[in-house]
């Protein structure tokens, strides 16, 4: 039996402990607040974000870090990216020597415009060679419901991702290896920019040809950065890049899908995060990402456009309309 | 003032007839049916497709291929593909001297594996220099009604895509232009057959991200066989493969998807077509596309699953449930 801790009790965090524990470990999830640590314990339940999903029995919570990482093999990490940091000074000290980190995280911490793999190997001081990294196209509800989905599990070091890997692998949850943990990273935390920018043209009233332009558009800017930045391309076109991409933008229930909506119907930033008390992913990421591609030289209209929208300096009807216009005349330029 | 015959009265046919008047030239329209080219002359609308919608005064229509032709500068061509070689037996007498051809269809001839393309040249005995193809995330109905579209005119020279570029480029419907016939193409038709077995998929009641991992990978197959023919694999990532295919599985419109749908729901090719009077482009292609890939020596097992199940020799389910498993362990396997 594995011990396997799960920091972070959000949806993401609870619908892969589900996988972890349906793979046989034993989870305990660290949860910041009593109130779903104890639905978990008693009821089997995230009556927050699962309401009426039965968790296995070899899932448990704590509010207690020490006792979540006590004896784990492995601890995965799903709190907000621009929380990450501050969380792990706290953990830091609680993790087991020779832990293997999985990050389920998606973003790009703003300031530093490191990866979330970058921040845990600077906190924790902890080598790439023991950071993984999963992603891929897996819509956490569908996933709490076991519905099948596969996704992609990467460390630069191949027998750690192979180790993850046979971790998490379920009938319904199908696991493929990867090296190329940057690579996934990026296009984790490109598509909840695109996914709002999606959204925008969804409020705005534009239908399936202009969203499947944008994904489009979206992608090629992603596998532009990560190629630059000495990610593989081609991982963009696989499941941790094309097919969250589309996952996301596909689902009305996707957080960044929804707050582009709002932006494009004319809400501003302040107005949806009073409405909705949470500011999306991507509509934090996309500053972060466009600083990453300024600083290497890498034209990155979505996410720039993305940027002056969530910031209030243009109205999404403006943004889509000078995105649409574009000149280019040769596909390729 | 461009004189432009447009062979197909179909809805892809007609809008992209109203793309070309709104763009300054006369077109006109040749169909089979004496009332859909009546409709059109008398009413200003294919009451067939876009009921509602007026045609632009620059669109005419006939049922006489030659009335349809004469003086034409570009003949756009837009039947079903199965139906192409044998209509363009009865149009070839009739095409001016130094047309240009401009294909809107997306299939493989079944039996000999040709691109559409390829049977214009043979049957036309036009060079490649003189066809162009136009591909890319247009459903017809959106590009009716003028929502903002951009699309893909490729042809092997790139002078004649840059006169077919000017030729349909209006405030909303954006081409830019490819040298690659044969990556347009093969992302046209093969999209088709992702979209049937999409479309299976959410008939049988998966998820978003069942159906972003199927797309996923049928892109990568399409881009597999594309490279292996001689087309440039990023092709498959622009708009006439990831955008067009993302398009057409997003929209619960598309003929294919909806096919797919039926499938899934248990009907039998014979019980969908015995109700709805078509078949879908993708269920025929499937076959061809297969064969195409076999005698190239490139696994394809969308284009074989999907064929399989049009056949009737698996259920959907059994199609899906084989998929899933099938055993890939490194992503790039």
């Amino acid at each position: 039996m594995t011990k396997v801790a799960v920091f972070g009790a959000g949806s993401w965090g609870t619908a892969f402990s589900l996988v972890l524990a349906d793979a046989g470990n034993e989870v305990t999830i660290w949860g910041r607040r009593p109130e779903v640590a104890a639905a978990i314990n008693e009821r089997h339940e995230n009556t927050e974000y699962f309401p009426g999903i039965e968790l296995p029995a070899g899932v448990r919570a704590t509010t207690d870090p020490a006792e979540a990482a006590r004896g784990a093999e492995f601890a995965v990490l799903s709190v907000p990216s621009q929380t990450l940091r501050e969380n792990l000074t706290h953990w830091v000290d609680v993790l087991p020597d020779d832990v293997v980190l999985i990050s389920l995280m998606k973003g790009v911490e703003l300031g530093t415009t490191k990866r979330m793999s970058e921040v845990i190997a600077e906190v924790t001081g902890i080598g790439p060679d023991r950071i993984a990294v999963v992603s891929g196209p897996n819509l956490a509800r569908e996933i709490a419901l076991r519905e099948p989905a596969a996704s992609v599990v990467a460390c630069t070091e191949e027998k750690v991702a192979h180790r993850v890997q046979e971790l998490c692998h379920t009938p319904s949850f199908r696991p493929y290896r990867s090296t190329d943990v940057l690579g996934c990273e990026l296009g984790g935390a490109y598509k909840n920019v695109i996914a709002v920018c999606v959204g925008m043209a969804v409020g705005l009233g534009f239908g399936d040809n202009t969203t499947a332009s944008l994904i489009t558009r979206g992608l090629a800017e992603t596998a532009r950065l990560a190629q630059r930045l000495g990610a593989d391309p081609l991982t963009l076109m696989g499941l941790a890049g094309l097919g969250d991409l589309v996952a996301t933008c596909s689902s009305p229930l996707s957080r960044n899908r929804t707050f582009g909506e709002k932006l494009g119907q004319g809400m501003t930033t302040e107005e949806i995060v009073a409405s909705t008390r949470q500011v999306a992913e991507g509509a934090k990421s996309c500053a972060s990402i466009y600083d990453l591609a300024a600083a290497h030289g890498v034209d990155a209209p979505v996410a720039e456009h993305v940027d002056a929208v969530v910031r209030g300096e243009i109205s999404a009807r403006e943004m889509m309309y000078a995105f649409i216009a574009r000149d280019t005349k040769h596909e390729k330029d």
